[in-house]
Formats: structure tokens, C-alpha cells, sequence
């Protein structure tokens, strides 16, 4: 299944393709849609626009998952991120690619087993799991792929659940 | 001239469009952009994106008002109103709207007069500027009328200005 994570910004959008299957990861692409500082607010949505909806297509994912935004510490800069992320969600449901979200402590977790785990520890284990020979830049893109491989645990638990359900017993098929 | 004034929400986004000149004020449209509850939350960001994108190609404003999110009292809530409000400003941008923010003080002391006026004291007041024969319903759309008023009066105060620079006199032109 080809994942698609992203760490939602006005000013930079990280994203993260991966492959997920039986429990492994593949890295497919990884980077970040970026705006410029002063520009007019409502060009810099724009051009979050255009970057998510040509990378969608081009990378065509089969599922995204997103952070979940469930605190604005700083007001300002939240309601800006907030609607940079409704950008965001937007491109995915015009694409038809189902979203899922996850908070930062899921995201911790499933990477590293640990919810409070550090940022650098969960960079270099993300860094791990995809094979990359270093942690991914810049740290919207790391906190990406992390999304991508926390969605990508969770979908396989589910098929593994679902599985069990019907069929009794374990299969790793994902 | 031509505002579209707006009242960002996911679940309803108030507008209403008046035509400006000379100080004073005509009705052109109101209503709201209306979403389900407990529908997909990415559909009803694509519904606010296609019926404001189908009212701005077929109303034409020539300016926007839109109520300025300073503060979000409830997070929850907040941030579903500040994501469905990020795609507002997007199908603006697209369609080269140019956008004005107000805050509810600044709607208030232009509509009444005073910078803490009551709801309905801003509602009646709208009507009345409007020659509407009831305040207008639903409340969202009142509000997005009243941000349209607040933008007439503050594009007509720069123009007096402007020409008072140009001129060295006042005109009531606009």
C-alpha cells in the first residue's frame, strides 16, 4: 500500500511516500512544498494548492495520513497552520484519498514503541525503518515519512484484526 | 463596488454581496453555504469549495470581507472553522478577489457606531442600512452582510482620503 504522510505548515508542508507491505517500508519520495515568508496569505495557500494536488497525482497514494492538530499553543501561527491543513484535506478528498489521522504521541509510539519518545529518536528510527543511510531533511519531511510508517503499522494491525476475526487465526499478508 | 462579505464556518458559511457607492448601500444577495453534520469532514470542506468557488464565478465581487479569526475559544471547533475558513481565502486567491479582514469589533463599530454593540442592535442596523424589511436570516448571513458594510465604509474612508491628498479637498466619490 502506497502511503502517503504529511506534517501540515503554511510556510512548509512535509511529505512522505512510502510502500508498506508485510511490515516493511519502502521509501518511494520524500520533501517539502514550501512558501515564502511576507508573500500574500492567500498566494501561499494558493501554491500549497497546486504543490499538494500535483504531487497527489503524480505519487498517486492509496491512503494519507496527517497529523492531528489538537492544540494551538501559539494562536496566531495555529489558525495559519490550521488553514494550511484545510488546504491540505481538501486536495486529498478532491483526489479521493481517504485520510487518516494521528497524533504526535501515536506517531512516537508506533515508531519507536515509546510516546514520549525524543525527536531525534524518532528521526533515526525512522531513518532505520526506511533504509535511508541518514535522518530525512528537512524535519517536516522526517516527521512525514514517520506519519506514513505510523499509518502504515496501523493499517497492518487492522488487516491483522480483521483477519483474526475471519479467519481464526494470524496473517501478516498487508 | 462589489463586496462579498463572509462569515467563515464549516458547518454553515454566511455570505451576502451588496454593491457600494457613495455611501451607500445595496443588496445583492444573501444566504449561506451549508454542510451536514457527521458527514466525511473532507467533504465538507470540497462542498464550502465548490459552492463558494459556483458564488464568487456568478456574483463577481470585486472585493471581500472576511471576519478575522483572532482567537479560538474552543479548540475544537476553532480549528475545523479555521481549516474550512483556509479554503474560503483559497477560492478568493484563485479567483483574484482581493481580501479584507475585520475583526467582530471592527463590524460592530462600523455598522452601529460603537465597538460594543449587541448582536441584534448590529442586525437591525444592518437591515436598516440595507432597506431590508426584516433582519436578514440566518444570522451568518446577516454577519456576512455586516462585514460587507464594514469593508464599503472603510474603502470609501480611503478613497475620501486619498482624494483629500490628490485633491487637497473631499470628495464623496466612490
Amino acid at each position: 500500500m502506497r502511503i502517503l504522510g504529511i506534517d501540515p505548515g503554511y510556510a512548509i508542508v512535509g511529505y512522505g511516500v512510502i510502500n508498506a507491505a508485510r511490515g516493511r517500508y519502502e521509501t518511494v519520495e520524500y520533501g517539502a512544498v514550501t512558501t515564502k515568508a511576507g508573500e500574500d496569505f492567500g498566494l501561499r495557500l494558493l501554491e500549497i494548492y497546486e504543490g499538494m494536488t500535483e504531487l497527489i497525482e503524480t505519487l498517486r497514494p492509496q491512503a494519507a495520513a496527517v497529523e492531528k492538530l489538537y492544540f494551538l499553543n501559539n494562536k496566531t501561527t495555529g489558525i495559519g497552520v490550521a488553514e494550511a491543513r484545510g488546504i491540505i484535506l481538501l486536495t486529498l478528498s478532491q483526489a479521493g484519498v481517504p485520510l487518516f489521522e494521528y497524533t504526535p504521541m501515536q506517531v512516537k509510539q508506533a515508531v519507536t514503541g515509546y510516546g514520549k519518545a525524543q525527536k531525534h529518536q524518532v528521526q533515526e528510527m525512522t531513518a532505520k525503518l526506511l533504509n535511508l543511510p541518514d535522518t530525512p531533511k528537512p524535519d517536516d519531511a522526517a516527521d512525514a515519512l514517520a506519519l506514513a510508517i505510523c499509518h502504515g503499522q496501523a493499517a497492518g494491525s487492522n488487516v491483522r484484526r480483521r483477519l483474526i476475526k475471519i479467519n481464526g487465526g494470524i496473517s501478516n499478508v498487508l
